[in-house]
């Protein structure tokens, strides 16, 4: 017996469990579960996902079982509705649908009205009571699955009715009456005979199989890639297909189709949210081409239906309890719902909608925390428009995913692309986005469209990748040929610098005023929420007082990374740090340390402070020094007159301190051995500061990090020289203070030998920007050349960078912790890498069992929420 | 009860086990061991070297009961010897010695007539009845002691010495009288109190103390040290104390003392080898103050002892089946042995005594396998003088260890290492040699002393280095303050080049021709024999057919690394290779690689042939595209005009290329996966060439190697390319041809998912020099500004460049090993770093489970030899 591959579900009977995504894809499952909960869906039945992964295993080839299976349920179908396929007095026409366990919206193919043929149409016709509308039903039909499945282009096909508008003398095509519709049909006939040198088939079977494979195609066409990507989605899920009765929304004015969400997807408020079209299908909502009416206006338009409606959104919301993202469509009067998922949201509506179920008693705070995606709330995090300033807006379109933007202006997604690929921040300005432009969106700053809903393309991919966008803006004229646009009598052309508010719908000319985020309200909450059930720590890398202070009002629990060299270029203390690097000998370089130190007592001084009773990790200097010294010519004469040296004395430096790969160069602990004097002076000011607030009351943690260690030794001869220092220190103020010394892990022989390291050290840190380069060979600066190819290639998932590579230096990591805890059980551990902020990398912490995350100060509700989520899994 | 410390040996009674050389030390066990089997041997006890480590533990304390049984064994030694310690008739004399495992000549200090007071002086003149004697030897014990235990510098001593000379009119100490003597004895006595403010001790027990502190705290002087670390010997063994009683070499010209080796050491030839002084203390030989005599002239003066002393090197040479290094002294005619040890060697002596002594029937093959030590055999595989030509010899001193070298003459220590950090090859020009000097010894590329005999300081220390050295060159003028010498009226200043010829003692001005040396004769034999006892494959490194030719003359048993990208910079092919870079896109790369095939192809057809029906591993092009481009402006232009485009083009091409860390940059097989082109040209050519020589029927065995693989996905794309196109290639050609697909560990991500990568690659090269710079996170082009301070420091025990980081690198390979065969138990493994030439790696390697060694073809005769060492280890 061959394996089950497809699952029927009607009234009287549904297969499939609607909780089973995976298997049956988010669509598949949705229409399962509505049915059997006693919604009213049209009958269909679902191809499994499973069916899909085997068909790519097979050289695309069915699998066995499948096709007569396919057969089987289409003639409980048939049975179910009391319609034939191919029929000519009353046929069966379907929908043919892709569907992956997460939904990928328009990524993958559709085929609607599946079954007209030259024959069933006339069936059509006749049980519709409506020849125009069945012809103008085949004659869609023939160009979507000419699209799709054939591969004629539908422009093709449009440019055969705009020929027939002409000739009509009409505009619109609802002005086109029967006889032009079937004229019509003729003429796709014939265009597909020439395409394709055969008839358009005319087997309702062998078009339904013709769909099937072309779903199954479309899982790998390169739009859904890139979505699969950008999400981080497997490769290998497969999409599930769904081949359901056809319902029309286009029959005529008792007829409508549209897309609702239980709750506002933009802000989060319990109000029943979306927009419909009278005499409409589905796809025209989703594509933007008429603007649809509030969800509102249905009430007064269909009130029964709108009754209807309440009551099945209702219902669902409570069923799944989650907003829900619904499609509907009204045949004559009828009601029936084609989807239900469960509805995408922006960052601010999730904290709100999460926030809010809880107090409806509808869920719990763990799963209201579970709600809130990590790699969402960034966005809240980013800076807002400062209103208390006056801008010269041109435009108003709709606020389609809030926050705000500014870049400059482009015309097209390959733009968007390249333009970010050479660090430039850019708006993607387009009359409506389709799929194809997904890569361009994703690069863009934000996205302004001139025409389409809240439901668009556009709208719902931005609210997904939490991009901000202003959509259906039509007071926008844009000229794509000439790159550029107007609105208001102002012209906007490519390269021009726009500001975009995507909570109010705002275009404005140049660069608006942003503000720094704060953490209030609800999200707060949340995130207090999260802090009961996270168990890793959460701290920030911060260099200043300023960024501690901001860091602590966004909870963090302490400093893990201070970089102390970013201290060294400030006001005039560069000029000390350079005569250090230029004096020959160590008295010279003790000199210029001995008025780098007051200032480095004071950084100290600040750090502390604003960090009070929190443990403020320190690593000692750590880039070689010749980032120190300017490198071209003009700023060598500049730096020279200055420093009271000569140009050549300095180049000469230059030249001596000229690394061919500094990343493995004379830098980090290194430094500290040949030069002892520079960390001692580094020992001193912490311990001098440290020892000062505490004289004051203050309660100071410090803890001495020493960077790049890769030898036990390394480390002994520092953690002696601190100790020394700082015993020395301690006794001369005459105070108690307790401290901590440690390093960075952040080479691989670090992590190969933490257990010898972990005899010298009470804490580690991994640094893993460093150890990713040195783990992977690959220089993040020059990783440019080959690393998006290699993404691209699916040689790795993600930028290293960004995300840690959890089978190599995630397996370092692991083994320097398991290694370091061996010798000191209570060692403890941390991470400070740019990872550090990452809700995946944060994920792989808590499984290594790290004590605590480090982060830049606006990724720190990030980390803390990943943290929980991290704890919860 | 105290753990025993002190072993007794004697006629009568001998406690040590004379095996025991850890715990006895060399010179101890050699004293016990020569006492047992009836060697007239002086008396006396040793002190093991546990009781320096527990000294040097406890804070250089004695270790509970040392002193009382140092006391008692004094005890045994006075009745042994039927003399008493500081007695006024016949006073018992002793020396102190250091003595470690390891023998380290010269490194630690020495005491003799330890015993002397200002009474037992006079008991010694009436014992020996010669009074001169008695005071001579007080003051000369004055003198060391003084130096040794209360740091007078001997200088000092010295000066009073010349003073009286001065006043006496005399020029020898022989001239001296007996009242001389003891007007001597004291003004050293004054020196003393003036310097350390106390009289020099007067008790013989004080004196015991205070020398065998002395030799403890000897241990860890800095020349201890330095000859600790050059010969990898640990700095926790500590050293032993010998305290003997005295005999005298210097009470008349029935008196001497001598060195001897049982064969020649430098040639390794059967003969009694050495050299003797009359009337003369032991320290006068090694000093190398005096020119001895030859050792054969004994025969005549002293025929009597003389055949004692016959008999005792052969029983001797027999009991320890090895060439041993004996010390003598006869005193009055009596023949006593002070010292036996294994003779040290040069590499062409270690070969030939290892094999005589197979023929001698004396060891086994297996034996004089391990007799040869592959560090050594190095300096057979050197250049040596071609002697075909006539050279401008200006002075012929003693060829006191063999072998040539060319370099720039410095004068001092300190200036052959500076100048050969600076990456000069210097000769040092030395009146003689001092254990200070022993760095900078090791720096030069030969020494040239003016004084000495084959047994001096410079002779013994030269020989274990394996470095050339003429000693004893008389006829050379050294004015070390102008630092120039002069010899036959010319004159060589410092930074002129000469050459010495270490096997024939010449001194030629300028450089002379070296000539490559060849395998033969007895070195051939035992290799023969090594190849037997080893498991571990060696293959070369070697990228031309010449190379190649060398290598499997020398045993290599295939190639290992051959690295494509020299041959790019072959003749006219670097400017095709240029246009390669230059061209903007994927057409004019192809069209320029199409000019490089032919030459790659030829070259491969070269290697193949040369090593047929051996394997040959070749890599795809690995370095950076901006090694091919030049950099500076001259060059720029000049390959401008010649390859026909603009400088500016070039200088862009070149800035675009540039890296910022090229070594973790676009190279490996990330070029083959951005530029596929390359490494497809690459393997046609490989497979073409193999595909012709099968067709002349010759057996080609080609194993592709792609470099710098971090992730399997980046090994399954280019192998399924090679795969590709040596199919399409074989079937083309239409032959039968076996090869493999493998891959280089040299990132630690390789390492770390071994097992992925094992999965596409059918054999593993180590990469140790790229493995190690990144796995330590330093770049091999940096690291002289912090390596040798982490090696004097001892972060790390060695440059892990030259052998391999067995904690940290070894374990990733260790890893990279079992995870690859985890999942291909059959897969093969090897080293082509430049580790793969290094013993210590190597015998690492046996214990990783590798196939397989590579290193450069002069260093496949250490590596065999090595590899036998490791497997019989």
């Amino acid at each position: 017996m061959s394996a089950k591959w497809v699952y029927f579900f009607g009234k009287d009977r549904t297969e499939g469990d609607g909780k089973n995504k995976n298997l049956l894809g988010g669509k598949g499952a949705g229409l399962a579960e509505m049915t059997s909960i006693g919604i009213p869906v049209p009958p269909g039945f679902t191809i499994t996902t499973e069916a899909c992964v085997q068909f790519y295993k097979d050289n695309k080839n069915y699998p066995a079982g499948l096709w007569d299976q396919v057969l089987a349920a289409l003639a409980t179908l048939e049975t179910a509705m009391g319609k034939k396929f191919g029929d000519i007095e009353n046929p069966l026409l379907v929908s043919v649908r892709s569907g992956a366990r997460v939904s990928m919206p328009g990524m993958m193919d559709t085929v609607l009205n599946l079954g007209l043929t030259d024959e069933s149409v006339k069936g059509l016709a006749k049980s519709s009571g409506n020849e125009r509308f069945a012809y103008d039903s085949y004659r869609r039909f023939i160009q979507m699955f000419s699209d799709v499945v054939l591969g004629i282009g539908h422009h093709q096909f449009e440019h055969i009715l705009k020929d027939m508008k002409n000739a009509r003398g009409v505009k619109e095509d609802t002005e086109l009456n029967a006889a032009d519709m079937k004229e019509l049909v003729e003429k796709y006939k014939a265009l597909v005979l020439s395409e394709i040198g055969r008839q358009f088939p005319q087997d309702p079977k062998e078009q339904l199989k013709y769909a099937i494979d072309a779903v199954f195609d479309s899982w790998n066409n390169q739009r859904a890639k890139t979505c699969r990507k950008i999400n981080k989605m497997s490769d290998d899920w497969g999409t599930a297909v769904n081949v359901q009765s056809m319902v029309f929304g286009n029959m005529g004015d008792d007829c409508g189709t549209g897309v609702a969400f239980t709750r506002d997807p933009s802000t989060g408020e319990k109000v029943f949210f979306g927009e419909y079209l009278v005499n409409a299908q589905g796809e025209d909502v989703v594509a933007g081409i008429r603007t649809p009416e509030p969800i509102a206006k249905l009430q007064t338009a269909m009130p029964e239906v709108f009754g209807q409606l309440e009551e099945v959104y209702k219902k669902l919301e409570n069923h799944y309890k989650d907003v829900q993202d619904i499609e509907f469509t009204i045949e004559r009067g009828t009601l029936y719902m084609l989807q239900t998922r469960t509805g995408k949201r922006t960052a601010r509506a999730a904290v709100k909608i999460a926030y809010d179920m809880v107090q409806e008693g509808l869920i719990d705070k763990r799963t209201a925390v579970l709600r809130v995606a990590p790699e969402q709330v960034d966005q809240l995090l980013h800076p807002m428009i400062d209103t208390s300033i006056k801008y010269d807006i041109i435009a108003k379109g709709l606020p389609a995913s809030p926050g705000a933007a500014v870049g400059k202006a482009v015309f097209s997604a390959e733009d968007a692309e390249s333009w970010a690929a050479q660090g430039e921040k850019v708006i993607l300005v387009r009359a409506e986005t389709s799929p194809e432009d997904i890569g361009g969106m994703h690069a863009a700053q934000g996205i302004l469209t001139a025409t389409g809903g809240m439901t668009s393309h556009a709208a719902v991919v931005a609210r997904g990748m939490g991009k901000c966008c202003v959509a259906g803006c039509g007071a926008i004229r844009i000229n794509e040929h000439q790159r550029l646009f107007t609105a208001s009598g102002v012209t906007i052309k490519e390269g021009d610098i726009l500001t975009i508010n995507g909570s109010t719908g705002e275009v404005i000319v140049g660069a608006a005023k942003l503000i720094e985020p704060e953490l209030s309200g609800e999200f707060a909450e949340i995130l207090t929420w999260a802090d009961t059930f996270r168990t890793l720590g959460v701290r920030a890398n911060a260099d200043t007082p300023h960024d501690s202070q901001v860091a602590r009002e966004f909870g963090a629990e302490g400093i893990g990374l201070c970089r102390t060299e970013h201290m060294f270029f400030d006001g005039n203390r560069i000029d000390a740090v350079r005569e250090m690097i230029l004096a020959d000998n160590e008295e010279g370089r003790r000199k210029a340390l001995a008025k780098v130190k007051p200032y480095q007592k004071e950084d100290f001084l600040g750090l502390f402070t604003a960090m009070e009773g929190l443990p403020v990790t320190i690593r000692l200097l750590d880039p070689p020094l010749h980032e120190f010294i300017p490198h071209n010519d003009e700023e060598i004469d500049r730096v020279a007159k200055a420093s009271g040296v000569s140009a050549e004395h300095l180049k000469a430096k230059a030249t001596e301190l000229h690394e061919f790969n500094p990343m493995l160069g004379h830098r980090g602990c290194r430094l500290g051995l040949t030069y002892p004097e520079i960390y001692e002076m580094q020992v001193y000011a912490i311990f001098e500061a440290a020892c000062e607030l505490v004289k004051q009351g203050k309660v100071v943690k410090p803890e001495v990090m020493i960077p790049l260690v890769g030898s036990y030794k390394e480390l002994e001869i520092l953690k002696d020289m601190t100790n020394e220092v700082a015993q020395e220190t301690i006794a001369r103020y005459g105070v108690k203070l307790d401290y901590l010394v440690g390093t960075m892990i952040e080479l691989p022989r670090a992590a190969l030998t933490a257990n010898e390291i972990a005899e010298h050290a009470q804490f580690f840190s991994f640094g893993t920007n460093d150890l990713t380069q040195t783990t992977l060979g690959v220089s993040r600066d020059d990783a440019g050349k080959f690393l998006p190819i290699y993404v691209e290639k699916g040689i790795f998932k993600e930028d290293p960078f960004v995300s840690i590579d959890v089978s190599g230096v995630g397996q370092l990591v692991e083994m320097g912790v398991s290694k370091g805890r061996s010798v000191r059980p209570d060692l403890k551990t941390g991470i400070c890498g740019e990872h550090g902020g990452d809700p995946d990398s944060i994920a792989f912490c808590q499984k290594a069992g790290l004590n605590y995350v480090s982060c830049s100060p606006f990724r720190v509700p990030v980390a803390r929420l990943a943290a929980a989520h991290a704890a919860l899994k």
